[in-house]
């Protein structure tokens, strides 16, 4: 098989490869980060690249338009390698893989940190009102009497013997690691050491022994793998306080933007491992950050408790996915064993362990597992939803009584993907959007004030909702209106945001009929999930006491236009709550408290799954919820146009 | 620091050595195993070598004859490179590590197998009587259910679902490396697998996940790791029965022949490596052969179980072993957690376990409670004695409801080290001996029928108690008599047992003044313990039921003469038992059943260790016993001589 190098610009990084492998595949080995969203179907036409020197093959597809054609661009998904190749990658072919800012931060944060601490305890004081402080890894100083010729039991003993005047432990652990040192460590240092304890499964196991006092240096991690955004706090487990908070993109994302191309992409050669060392690196890279800025040494960290849907820890894990997508939906596990955190990639202390939070099914992951253990929707009286609208949108009903769970395939297009000027909530992404009824004029404001680059979820929520309102969209969501920014391309109508003069940019911002179906499949979605889980429960909507609201839209997202649209239901706005990240914050719970762990363990196995994709009744909610806001109005009541 | 090659013939084995390295040290890195029964203090002798050619800087000592000086003769281990060497290793100075031959085997194995099946239940239902049958490691076959939409719990939750109907569990545990392979395996094999279960302390673990029905072969070994030899059997987990057995010497014995000498050796540059690869490559040469011998597929060998004394499990483990003979005392651990027998570098399945009977203190270890468990005495209502004649002498003294242990520093005079023409019990060793009253004429047998090459443990107490018959030694162990036999040396007197030109050998087979010496210390050790221990506990030999004798001497000890000598009380002999290898007897009984284990935990827990050094007692009844057969013969009535 003939090989050839291939040189991508502006990068200057080269890779050698063989004949017929795609130019996706071979950036992927170079470590350039082409976008696709897609996972190298040609449907998404995000890895546009410019061949500017070599042969390739490429299969037609609709998306290069014929101008392109003549500049050399190709879908990078589609296009084999026949020769030596020079290949630029242009930025809008790329995956940003920035930092979150602070501000960003702070967005994808809130809810738990912010607005609702009036309605859920403050930080703080978190878990002292729910959970025992009782941290994953506790670190016990221990003065243990010398041995003397009455009193010659061996090391070990004599340390069992000294920690069970702490505690009853079910059973010790150790390994021979530490054992191994035992006699020379208690002697050099006059038989004074600290014993770090971690929880492992029913077991205690002594995970480290330090000379001298050292239960000052405890620090755990507690992280949330999303599909899209991962998102690590570093911890002292001693103070429970949270001394930093980092989140940056999942570097997956680099193989498709939602779990299913993920798990297509897991099946390829050496998929599988690619994606665990993406997610892995994604990981250390903030664990890295956040020891250094927090000062904190590497081997102070001790254990990692990590909450993800139930194929981000299938692959953090490197564990086959693939039947999670078959039916019947079987995930290889959904309660993980404690593990040494080395065993996953990751860098803490070599002996630091590691607990995911347990899911409930394919499609219901640890993630809401943590959502449900942070929201407390199980300690209520009435009925609440929590809906977390990620990639995917899960939904749970329930109260202290009973607790239903279901996914919906809501698609990536409230997260910016899939749609054609779609991007995440981050830096100049339009997020607030008005339009004038008469001459449709758009007013908008973006992330930080940036020149727009794109719209994010609660952009397009205020834009579907304007458009609507003055009338240039019908209730099915086609273009009816006609006008400056109304225009007819290739691929049907579409209504321009942003023209491109305005905002410095090489493209105008559009939407179009195809993303206007797209997010109303997206939103019927969701939707319909909660009416469906409301109406096998034999409830109405106005039972439901209070609906959570958990993922990246945070704040922006404005609850009455999301009515507007039907993406929430009819419902008094005082009955939403933000809660932000709750899956970053279940998983702390579970850092800082074993008794949180056993109550997380318990609502994984409380929570019944609903399967949407094989209940009749879905298929009929879902198909009346693909109006704006709803082919039923009286849903609706206070939506007026 | 210059460098000299040194070249060991006959081998033609060459090690480059730093100058000042001794001849020892270098043999030990060129892997030729020379004899050092001191551990290289230049005292045994053992270590004799002719350096053919180059420099060399030796210490003074009073081994060395002046005809050997001639013949550039030196101890290896008092003998520092100056130049390049070439070095002649003697057949004499060597180890033999050859394997023991089948006869050899069966003496050193018997007791429990041959001579006591009337006294102990037979071998092939030895378990049953007493222990439930519940291997260390199970297999299950298991057929599950394909999963469905109504049944879509994880892969995992399914195999732990259909594991539960096979018993109450307290908890499973499985390792990521089983889950990662789960799906696969389930769905490539029609959700049909075998689950090997293992016992790892209070849970229970997923070993291994077989495709298909192999539950048929389930293999365990288990093994006595003895200061001087290592035995170990190849058992059928399911069948009970007993497949193979090896034995051969450790080839720790390299680094001198006690503990204490090793302990010392561990101590050195890469000592404590040195020993446990010594001790790990003798048993997986054992296993290897075992292995091959029964066609068993190692990857179908799933645990193994350990006894041995506390230095040996130490040093096998890889723990520094310095603090055993340093008062008080204490080693690192008696209780050793269930490990991977990868973890100690055992080759058997490579997720095979490994447990290590657990033992009392530093010098009772795991090879005596296994010989409590094997021998019963824990359930006899008279009070019975263990001794375990070994390198240590081990003394137990208990019933049902109390167990004392101690061990006496016997030193290895029994095993055939420390003596002039002292060997192990293997071919060409004189076993039996009478002499003539009138000319001091001497008839032997020897192990084997072969020419003698030299004295083992139970020829020696022949000799003594024929010597003191005829009274050619008197009551101290002095030579009295005269005759062509009896011939003063620079070190004393000494008796020709056998001349060399009768034997065809290069040296007289001889007993001096200090073997005499050396061998009465050794069975004043082993009689005062015992004595003192009856004492301690206000009892009276008389009331001992049984004296059960376990280790290497086997069926060759003959009871009357050992009366004779005073090595062993002045009871009945019908009270003796020979048990043989008892420590391999209980370990392999830890093996078979899950209640043996739990037996021998609590047997470890339950006995008291009785520390003879620091009992004032102890000193008055040993230089007592430091006459044949004892300062006050009142206590040996039956002895007329």
């Amino acid at each position: 098989m003939q090989k050839f190098k291939v040189t991508f610009f502006p990068d200057n990084l080269s890779v050698t490869v063989e004949q017929d492998k795609t130019i996706l595949s071979a950036a992927i080995s170079a470590g350039v980060y082409i976008n696709s969203s897609c996972g190298g179907d040609g449907i998404c036409g995000r890895c546009k690249v410019v061949v500017k020197q070599g042969r390739v093959n490429s299969q037609p597809n609709g998306i290069i338009t014929a101008q392109e054609r003549k500049n050399n661009v190709y879908l990078a998904c589609l296009t084999t390698i026949h020769s030596d190749l020079d290949v630029f990658v242009p930025d809008s072919s790329r995956i940003n893989f920035d930092k979150l800012t602070p501000e960003e931060l702070e967005e994808r944060l809130s809810g738990l940190y912010s607005k609702s601490e009036d309605v859920l305890p403050a930080q703080e004081n978190f878990e002292d009102k729910f959970f025992k402080h009782s941290p994953f890894a506790t670190k016990i100083y221990l003065e243990l009497p010398e041995p003397t010729l009455n009193d010659s039991v061996s090391d070990l003993e004599r340390l069992y013997r000294a920690l069970r005047n702490f505690g009853e432990f079910p059973a010790i652990e150790t390994g021979l690691f530490n054992i191994r040192q035992l006699g020379e460590l208690l002697r050099d240092y006059a038989w004074k050491v600290t014993v770090t304890l971690g929880r492992r499964n029913d077991a205690v196991e002594i995970v480290l022994i330090e000379p001298g006092d050292t239960t000052g240096t405890n620090f755990g991690l507690c992280f949330d793998i999303g599909t899209t955004t991962i998102s690590g706090q570093l911890v002292n487990l001693n103070s429970k306080k949270i001394l930093g908070t980092k989140a940056t993109y999942n570097q997956q994302a680099a193989f498709g933007s939602d779990v299913i191309t993920r798990i297509v992409y897991a099946a390829k050669t050496d998929g599988l491992e690619k994606l665990h060392n993406a997610v892995s690196d994604t990981m250390n890279q903030i664990i890295k950050d956040l020891v250094s800025e927090c000062q904190v040494d590497l081997n102070n960290v001790n254990c990692i408790v990590c909450s993800g849907n139930t194929t981000m820890i299938h692959l953090f894990l490197n564990m086959d996915p693939s039947h999670i997508r078959r039916q019947p939906y079987v995930p290889t596990a959904n309660f993980i064993p404690v593990l040494r955190a080395s065993e996953a990639g990751i860098n803490i202390n070599p002996r630091g362990l590691l607990s995911c939070v347990p899911g409930v099914s394919s499609y219901v992951g640890g993630d809401i597992t943590a959502g449900i253990l942070s929201s407390r929707i199980y300690q209520k009286e009435a009925p609440c939803i929590l809906i977390d609208i990620g990639t995917n949108g899960e939904i749970v009903l329930g109260n202290r009584d009973f607790l239903v769970a279901c996914a919906a395939s809501a698609g990536p297009a409230f997260e910016g993907s899939g749609v054609t000027s779609g991007m995440r909530a981050s830096s100049g992404a339009i997020q607030k959007v008005s339009i004038n009824k008469d001459d449709f004029a758009v007013k908008y404001s973006t992330i930080q004030d940036k020149l727009p680059k794109g719209i994010c979820g609660s952009g397009y929520i205020d834009l579907l909702s304007e458009m609507l309102k003055v009338g240039i969209i019908d209730k099915a969501g086609k273009i009816k209106a006609e006008g400056r920014r109304i225009r007819t391309t290739d691929t049907g109508k579409e209504f321009v945001v942003c023209f491109k003069e305005d905002i410095r940019s090489q493209a105008d911002i559009v939407i179009n009929e195809a993303d206007i179906e797209n997010l109303k499949r997206s939103k019927g979605a969701i939707y319909s999930a909660c009416a469906i889980l409301v109406k096998h429960l034999d409830l109405e909507f106005s039972a439901v006491h209070t609906i959570f609201i958990a993922g990246g839209f945070g704040t922006y997202l404005d609850i009455e236009k999301a009515i507007n649209i039907g993406l929430l239901p009819d419902l008094p706005h005082s009955k939403f709550i933000f809660i932000g990240n709750s899956s970053l914050a279940g998983s702390r719970e579970v850092l800082l408290s074993n008794q949180a762990k056993t109550m997380a363990d318990s609502l994984a196995l409380k929570i019944t799954y609903f399967e949407l994709s094989v209940n009749p009744e879905y298929m009929e909610e879902y198909s009346q919820a693909l109006f704006f806001p709803h082919t039923d109005l009286t849903k609706f009541p206070t939506v007026k146009f």
